[in-house]
């Protein structure tokens, strides 16, 4: 898979960093949700390191994942939609083959 | 002073155990108090990573803090008296000399 060349156009461009901006708010809004919930609940000193190890790995991730880096879009957003921060429809307007290419990259 | 030469009594060391015991109690509760009500305000990412950094301080100083070893007790209950963690009639029982100790370093 040449996914180093695939060429974006203006159009595809713009779906592709409102895709990324809306996986970006619901997995963050979600781990702000969590945080919140697990935080209420905590009533001994081992929860608060369960939360801060919670929050090293998280932040470790999160970091990582969101670079916007049209090299690696199709992978990241495959990775996305398996993870389902993303639907197949909120990339809609990208050429078949690059939906074709998340498509089975998330089945991986 | 010297510190390294200190004789505790058996009756010292449980009173130097529970005074011990007694602060870590109230530093990890507070810990916890705190950690819920920050959380139960939170709304942005920024301040999920706030609450992961203040929770890396927080883990690496009260690991470092309660190590319970008689050469060097006098000055963790200096530190817990200035720090508020502990009342010096917390310690009463303890003779003289070493509550003055503890209270002259508390000052410091």
């Amino acid at each position: 898979m040449q996914v180093n060349e695939i060429i974006w156009s203006e159009a595809e461009q713009q779906i592709a960093k409102d895709a990324f901006e809306k996986a970006y708010q619901r997995e963050t809004n979600a781990l702000i949700t969590q945080v919140r919930e697990y935080a209420s609940g905590i009533t001994e000193l081992d929860e608060v390191w369960r939360l801060h190890d919670f929050l090293s790995a998280r932040r470790h991730d999160i970091d990582g994942k969101y670079d916007y880096d049209y090299s690696a879009l199709l992978f990241l957003f495959a990775r996305l939609v398996k993870e389902e921060w993303l639907k197949l429809e909120d990339l809609s307007g990208l050429d078949q083959s690059k939906l074709a290419k998340i498509n089975a990259l998330a089945q991986m």
